[in-house]
């Protein structure tokens, strides 16, 4: 899709620019032949240095890109690029190389690997599993029944995936217009395992929508725990069956969330952090500590609050 | 089986009736030639216009039948209904009429598509997919890998369902003995999913008891939701990862529920209602707005207790 | 592997120890060949019983052992264990036995039954199901698409299994290095379903560390539910959709668990119990009642606080 088309699929003034646009990304990550956009003014500051070819934002701030850059300017940027992603949406199968599958791996007759995706050595494949296109898998993995890898992700070596689990399905991303229907924005990016994670079954881990959702080494993640796009759960951290990350929230290395816990989304929370079973967190935790409750409260907090509000009832 | 065996099969007394019962129904959607039954006080307005050949009733009600409507008397019409259920309960296949592909669709290899079913064109239905007997999926459909769809269920065009869930699994219904075990009530209804829906990984939406659980256009369902059985989903609304609607709950359009969200059953959520995260709803809501909390309340109010609360830890 | 050479690996004292150990187990399930450990010392008075061979347990307690049971000395017996689990873990495969299935019953082409496995009669095994070596199955089962069981368990008859369930994934089980790594115990032991269970959608259950997790009879379990490994559900409960229960905890006969109520490990729950929808059980329940909220409270007792709560937050 060149350049002058998009602005005019956008609805934007006419511009030259036949240019080819191979795809979208953000500010900070788009290069050359990417589209990127502005809809939160937080990013504003990185207007400057994106080295995307052209942005999609309001009038207001198109003053502010580079020299060269062009400005699809919209005063809903958000929705132009959900509207946009469709057309850079990646197929399901996009390849011709049939799979490699590495020495003394077993890949079970009804396992599914798709063109272009790669299983290591010493790894067991078992019935059901679905891998996605560009898929890589490192070695000695473990894939137990019926899991689904989605295209472009990257599994790390020693991993372990319990039955029914999903990894890189699509984030839960829309924008909404005025009349309250809701426009998906494809997602672009994908999942990275690390090495010596192991998951529990029937968990799921979305996709980025640019960039990648990470794992990073060595944790653990148990079962029907869901992870939002774009997260990052820091190295041999422990997730507790039924807790849940919102979209883009980073878990410092060792943070351990118990039974039921959860996240909003865009937060960070410090490494070596405990959230006790049923824990809501809604802002980002700098300091390690042990913390209860929803709202969230030092742990020691929440005993003494628990043990205030038993005293009312007793009145 | 005809009405005089069903009512020696319930112990019912001795009657005529020679007339083939087909099957199953409430009061308000029975037809000629099936049975319903009335075990909740409430749905006693509905005898009088009944259309079923008989009413599994207690003797003190049967005098509100029409003419014509035979009673079949129980002190439990709900473990009647059960025990009958199971003569009634739809095979797993049902027909001779091998699958019929729309054109341009995909169907994986190891996908598997019962004889009646019917998957409209340019569907992908990926590998491990299971379409149950009858089952209808519109045009532009993408069933992602190991989605299990049961039989009689109705997706509508461009519909999205991501990996692993499962859409018309029996609803969660059982009538109870004075011994403590409990009898299921087989599940006749099905799933509807309107136009545009996009539904996440490891879902579950169970099908109705009779009649249909319906999601409808424009709605947006996460990964690991629960949807029991006869709810309905309002146009446009957004269901967050891990919430959860228990059985007959009716949400009108563009409501959002927040990640691990809940709901009681039988109850009806206004239109544009927001329920934020962790909220758990066990009254109907009349009157739109952002509500919070277990117990649910207004969300400012619930900002206002937690304020309070704080307060009172600190003396 | 010889006792010397395990005790070698395990960086003990060296010891002579030349018969051939077959397997891990608890201190009160071991058998003669089998090593056990001591890592809590609430077990240690079952040690002058045991039947192991051997034992991992701190010097201090060396003492306590039976005369002819050989000590393993260990600072960190549950780490030695969690060490040593790896190498007497099971293999995916194990038997040259073609699967047995029993008359009548229907296997879907893309099921995949491992040798070893055993099916009863007049069961219904479908499409993309997986059922684990020496895995034996009732008669008159029903096992929905995509359900997994994994090796060694042992299903009922009259069980319904509902499609994508996960039964015996690995239990949550680590160790603890000092650098904050995490050390797998592989899980040895099984799932055991009783006779008349009915499971859900997307629900996991974990097989048990050592022993078995245990469903028993006529209990009923709704979609999205997680049982941890050695959980024992008692006779006739029910566990409303996305219920938790952690490791270890029992349920007396007839529990109710309602929807995303949970329960910490290590717990006893009374027979008869009702924990209310969103209830969360950290202490054991020794007497039998209706019981809400988190922390737990009897539910008369909850509703006056919420109702003193609302008048707080009045003024």
């Amino acid at each position: 899709m060149k350049l002058y088309e998009i602005a005019a699929f956008l609805g934007c003034k006419e511009i030259e620019g036949s240019i080819e646009i191979s795809g979208l990304n953000t500010l900070r990550e788009a290069v050359e032949g990417q589209i990127s956009f502005l809809s939160d003014s937080k990013y504003e500051k990185e207007l400057s240095e994106t080295r995307a070819s052209a942005v999609i934002l309001p009038l207001s701030k198109s003053h502010l890109l580079p020299e060269g850059v062009v400005a699809l300017e919209s005063d809903e940027p958000y929705m132009s690029i959900a509207l946009l992603s469709k057309y850079f949406a990646k197929p399901i199968r996009s390849s011709e190389i049939p799979p490699i599958i590495g020495e003394e791996s077993v890949v079970y007759p009804s396992a599914h690997i798709e063109n272009g995706a790669r299983v290591g050595a010493h790894c067991t494949i078992m019935s059901g599993v679905y891998i996605g296109a560009e898929t890589v898998i490192g070695d000695n993995v473990i894939l137990y029944p019926n899991v689904t890898i989605y295209r472009d992700c990257i599994i790390g070596d020693r991993v372990m995936i319990h039955a029914g689990t999903v990894i890189g399905s699509d984030g839960f991303g829309y924008a909404h217009t005025k009349m309250g229907e809701h426009i998906k924005l494809y997602q672009n990016g994908n999942v990275v395992i690390e090495d010596d994670v192991e998951i529990g079954a029937n968990t799921t881990v979305d996709c980025a929508v640019f960039g990648s959702t990470i794992i990073k080494q060595g944790s653990k993640i148990d079962n029907l725990v869901q992870i939002g796009h774009n997260c990052v759960v820091g190295e041999h951290s422990i997730l507790v069956s039924q807790s849940g990350l919102a979209g883009s929230t980073t878990l410092g290395r060792n943070v351990v969330m118990g039974g039921q816990s959860a996240t909003a989304g865009h937060l960070s929370i410090a490494p070596f952090t405990t959230l006790a079973a049923r824990s809501g967190v809604t802002k980002s935790i700098t300091n390690k500590g042990v913390y209860s409750g929803f709202p969230l409260m030092e742990h020691k907090l929440w005993l003494k609050m628990q043990a205030k509000l038993a005293k009312i009832v007793e009145h």
